[in-house]
């Protein structure tokens, strides 16, 4: 079915939720993940259709303005929809909706079909070319170029282990924001509720890797991240709180 | 609706699954445990009835026999029941099968509703009074008693951060059993798939708690597990691999 717009109902229970109990940032992100492969399942350009070609799909960036994030034992619809296809990527938007239909949030994220030998992009128009795109409003901005951290307030390290790969075997894209919210205590997040993320997925993690995790102050309430590994930043992220 | 066999059906979509393709033991847990707490919301003696008494439920107990996991892109479902409630818990029965309602394994697990305050269990037979009983087959043992680590192959150690607490602001039930599978190599997951898996929580772990994980060989392809903080064990594991 090419239906250019993807709805999902999804419920909220208590066994899911984080400390202050609402979705979690990574299992939003998650669910938003998982919204757009069942999407891209649909119309024919999976996973599995793309592993045929020796291809796999990646989540590059992600950008995510939040009024309010679903709350314990309660409705929230997802809809996604692709706004955008060229040679080099595909931008895919989300609508976060309460029960009632209440905008909750929105988020825009590009994603890239990669070669599993080679890990570089092919043309997107190609694979991409039956694919329906929906001219909608989708009210985030991918915000500016997320900066490197010069004089890090903040660092820790981590080492993923086998828990945190995926079915491609590297680092699962939520499991690199778990790290960055971990730089910070539980009452922090009592205190400051998520209002945008920014996300900017440079090189993949792999197995084993230990990383470094860098924070600046870059803004009133904003926080800028990098995940850095031997030296080379593999991730950057920016988060601003209410 | 009292209905005492409740029924959910699943897909794993390819973003869900672990380096095997499959689903991965502490997700297929996650579900178990999402499973009972909407059929105890259904029954009317979930979290949010016993937050009004300050009470709350807990995992006490698991056990799962698998004979093969969910695999990536596959429906499969989830059949769950109360099998037996007394003065001090309340024993839950799952049944896991394929797409066509070939079992692929069963799962018993043991809740208890704490006082808040007291961080103690209650009367169960006065909480579940209303509930619905099932005298249906559950073939996985609550195995043998397991022992305490005394001569331990690995040491390791973890501090739990922000994102592994839940809504109860305890360590999630599902990240003890993520520190015991990062014990070993993704490789080792290659060659042997677990059989069978027990755990029982023994104290509640806390955030920012740093624990040290014992593991030792304790028969063929059997593995116990201790997690202790402080030097005192707070939970321990067992799991045989095929």
């Amino acid at each position: 079915m090419m239906t250019p717009l993807y709805k999902t109902k999804l419920y909220l229970n208590a066994s899911e939720c984080n400390a202050q109990r609402q979705i979690s940032l990574p299992l939003l992100i998650q669910r938003l993940i998982e919204t757009a492969t069942e999407h891209t399942d649909l119309l024919g350009v999976g996973y599995s259709h793309l592993s045929e070609q020796s291809k796999t799909w990646v989540l590059s960036r992600l950008s995510l303005s939040m009024d309010k994030f679903p709350s314990i034992n309660t409705y929230y619809n997802i809809e996604s929809w692709i706004s955008m296809i060229n040679r080099h990527f595909v931008e895919r938007c989300f609508a976060i909706s309460d029960d009632n239909g209440n905008p909750l949030g929105y988020a825009r994220t590009v994603w890239i079909a990669i070669n599993l030998e080679t890990r570089r992009g092919g043309d997107m128009t190609e694979i991409m070319s039956h694919a329906p795109i929906l001219d909608r409003a989708c009210p985030v901005s991918s915000g500016t170029k997320i900066q490197p951290v010069k004089a890090p307030e903040s660092i820790s390290t981590h080492t993923f282990g086998y828990c945190d790969i995926d079915f491609n075997r590297h680092v699962n894209s939520t499991r690199y924001i778990e790290t960055l919210l971990n730089t910070r205590q539980v009452e922090f997040y009592d205190q400051h509720a998520i209002k945008h993320f920014d996300i900017a997925y440079m090189d993949e993690i792999h197995y084993n890797d230990r990383v470094t995790i860098y924070t600046a102050t870059t803004g009133e309430n904003t926080t800028t991240y990098e995940i850095s590994r031997e030296g080379t930043p593999v991730t950057r992220a920016r988060i601003t709180f209410n």
